[in-house]
């Protein structure tokens, strides 16, 4: 007799409608209501319904950051369907694999994607209907079979009604590639996202941005990136103003930044040095000093925040990962520090990866599965526990018990922890240099390397060594018009050691010189892993 | 393998457990922090398992707002006991009915209500021990066999663990006392509060009062009155510096205030007219300045909220019920009404009931569950659903399926929704006053009443009517040196029939004066059955 409340998406957006939340979401040209995109999102149901989408089908969307992907991160798992959102940056036979293993029913797609489709198309059996999108507000001609058009089938005004859901009901997927094989699917159910949606709203309330629904977001993580950090969803629960950017251009993002009263922004740091380095930046310093920018994803590099901070935009640095829904920590300033001066505040919490978010359990563990000391040196596996965590791989239970080994989700990151428990993140274990039985943390050393002027990106990898097992090599590339020499380089370096940052044995054996950009992965975080396939063996040549 | 995370009291508390949480917690003379605290709760639990509490036992706490009180809303569900905080300002005939209703196996005592104790404990055959609880430092003599002292209990160093306990297990109970009848036992389960912690956190950050863990709290409602709305719980999860005052006397209120730098409290609008009106209020100014008060348990009155504003207090209302634990919605002004000047701001949005907080769904129903108009004049019955509401009443099948008729907990209160959707509070059902077929909302009435400058507190009932079914008769007591004649203020009424706030057929047919204050209930709400009883048929006779 009791309503068995479940935690689910629709439930998040239920006392947005309710308020007749007036904050708007913006692309471009299109504005509308949160009221307006759930009517939106009711019509859309009912065209995908009648298209063959019922509950417990797979949904791709292969999309950048439109109004239809959110309408579509709420309609799909409202249905009692899965939200697979498609990495656009993986190569063509990676998408097709991933749409392949996932077993999709329909793909949405973007029309600039629709070459790609058309390519990958024949590859997938599952799929039985193809939905197009365009900005240009006319169906684009679909080289697929059973193709509709998106605002056709968004015009539906049949009587669908919502399944009654169950919370433990699947509602997104999405692959996350790792250094060696294919990509691993990660899935997570409709408690989990209503509980991190909870966990961040509560946590960002209470980190250095302290941000409420008054904010204007405008999300810099893309939505096929692990739910773009939870954005979409807390924008929904408290009826945020939303400004979306389509590709992110950096031009478009400072303009929208500027014209739509930007506040808040998640991303990755290459995001921000992107949108530093535009030449327009200096133009824009009255829209930067009303902007809080979140940094995941990467560490955030010291000499980035402080340009950041002089440009008077508020940066703070979290942490998560794909398994994680993602959020676990964000910098949170408590108790003395909230006194602190502005630089010791950033170097004391906010260059730090923060620390756990409510619900969040966080340990930093040998090998063994103890504690390491909180002494700000020592590092650990950061291992967790969350009411946000992926239970597992998608069809992959070798890897999925794996990651849960001794009943912790081990993240694959090598972290200190100082005094209060801020997580101090050095580096990725698989990409972390064991020279002597030693651990020598690249990240550390890249962010160092950078201190140079001259050098615009730097990658450490470990080389192979008769010796000492491992040796760093570092790999870097100048900003244009500038150069220096190993020699300078080491002599930067030497610094940090007479200065006790860094023990002398970190010293890179070889320090080499790209004329071209370092590899990315496709979500833009340095992809050591050609490198490191090429100089593995240059210490033993 | 992965694994399954259970939201749990326990689970609030771990993230400022691993801050290290700096936080006071300050009753007294008594200062210590979280991190303190956990330390306290291991070894109470590890006490409490040594006289013979286990998963299961019922502990029933009979205390004022103290650090003891704040230890035992986390040591008691953690070890998967049921927290059974005891109303003491119930009749001692109806505490010795609820703690046997109960079935407690241990109770927790203040000192000053052992004679109390002594007296009902023959009655219970459920309690097998009693522990003791002094603000002397001294273990009181205990007239109960099986005694024991507090700080005894809490200085145990066995090797206790807490219990892995699954989220639907019970965690608290308490009675709620209806107008008529025996009180009815309500009860909750650890993830209902885990959820209304989280709910709350998002609720209040988003709300007026922009609450953060940066906030200084000091409850003022009973630690044995429905979870004190939260706070203890939410104060744990955040690691807020928490100020407890024991029992309410005004002038220490103030004090603690003052000396503590408090910044939010909660409250019933009694307690708050109660700290105004001290003599010495006035000497609070600075104080007053950055208070921010939550009002619940009752509609805020606007003349108290203008006072609380003159002095520089922010003042915000919200609304809930004993089955709803309690929370479901706060002041939240959105929108273009974040612009409002002050006192506009004031009447259309936080004098209101607000909107709910996140996941919260609430309707204003007729007799057939169809939702009234948002004109902010259709008067129905709210009715809920929430992830932290009651399943039903303590052992009483009946009742419960009553209160969720046809899938929605009624919460038998009348109100009106604005355009917006905040709520307003009108009446409660029995309360209100059906005269010719139409309902008179006898709450509006009093407020009206309470404008007159004469008037210090008013209350309406329904007296039997031949022709009319009921009329309106109300209750009037005078402030000190000061009075009104019923045609003086029939005339006041009349302006408001005048100016259209209410119809003519409102006003009172008899206006009589008390020369005592009027009755209370046992959580200061006026308590209009005695006085319901006394002249029901005053106008038949």
């Amino acid at each position: 007799m009791p309503y068995d409340y479940q935690l689910t998406v629709g439930s998040l957006l239920k006392q947005t409608v309710y308020r007749r939340g007036t904050g708007e979401i913006v692309y471009g040209k299109t504005r509308y209501t949160w009221s307006e995109l759930f009517d939106r999102v009711n019509a859309l149901a009912s065209g995908l319904d009648s298209i063959g989408v019922k509950e417990g089908s797979r949904v791709a969307v292969v999309d950048v950051d439109t109004n239809r992907y959110l309408e579509m991160y709420y309609t799909i798992p409202m249905m009692g369907a899965v939200l697979h959102t498609v990495n656009i940056r993986l190569p063509p036979e990676q998408i097709a694999y991933t749409i392949g293993h996932a077993e999709d029913d329909v793909v949405m797609v973007r029309d600039e994607f629709l070459p790609l489709a058309a390519k990958i198309g024949a590859q997938i059996k599952s799929v039985k209907a193809v939905v197009t999108m365009s900005d240009s507000g006319i169906a684009p001609n679909s080289p697929l079979p059973n193709s509709h058009y998106y605002e056709d089938v968004a015009r539906s005004r049949s009587n669908y009604e919502f399944p009654e859901i169950d919370e433990d009901t699947q509602a997104t997927l999405f692959y996350t590639s790792g250094t060696t094989g294919l990509p691993k699917g990660v899935s997570f159910t409709h408690r989990q996202l209503v509980l991190h949606t909870l966990g961040i709203a509560s946590g960002l309330a209470d980190s250095a941005v302290r941000m409420n629904s008054a904010d204007v977001m405008m999300p810099l993580v893309p939505f096929f990136h692990v739910h773009a950090w939870g954005f979409p969803y807390l924008a929904g629960m408290w009826g945020m103003k939303v400004v979306l950017v389509g590709k992110y251009e950096p031009k478009n993002i400072l303009e929208n930044l500027k014209n739509e009263s930007v506040t808040v922004s998640d991303m990755v740091p290459t995001i921000l040095n992107l949108v530093l380095n535009h030449p327009d930046a200096h133009q824009y310093r009255e829209a930067f000093s009303r902007w809080k920018v979140i940094i995941g994803g990467a560490a955030l590099p010291k000499e980035l925040a402080l340009t950041a901070r002089k440009l008077g935009i508020t940066v703070m640095a979290g942490y998560g990962l794909s398994e994680t829904a993602p959020v676990l920590t964000l910098g949170t300033p408590k108790d003395e520090f909230r006194k602190l001066p502005d630089d010791q505040l950033l170097d004391q919490v906010l260059l730090k990866a923060g620390v756990p978010i409510p619900l969040v359990e966080i340990r930093v563990v040998d090998a063994d599965m103890k504690n390491v000391p909180r002494d700000g040196a020592t590092l650990g596996e950061v291992v967790v526990r969350a009411p946000w965590t992926t239970v597992g791989y998608y069809k992959e239970p070798e890897r999925s018990e794996m990651l849960w080994s001794g009943g912790w989700l081990h993240t694959g990151d090598l972290a200190s922890l100082d005094e209060r428990g801020n997580l101090i993140i050095k580096d990725r274990l698989k990409d972390v240099v064991k020279s002597g039985g030693e651990w020598i943390s690249t990240l550390y050393l890249e962010d160092l390397l950078t201190h140079h002027p001259a050098v615009l990106e730097a990658a450490v990898i470990g080389a192979k060594d008769s010796k000492w097992g491992e040796r760093p090599v570092a790999v870097i590339c100048f900003k244009p018009g500038t150069s220096a020499t190993e020699q300078e380089l080491l002599i930067h370096l030497q610094r940090f050691v007479d200065e006790g940052k860094i023990a002398k044995f970190w010293l890179p054996a070889k320090i080499l010189i790209s004329q071209n950009p370092l590899p990315k992965s496709s979500t833009g975080k340095l992809d050591k892993k050609p490198l490191r396939e090429e100089y593995l063996n240059i210490l033993v040549k």
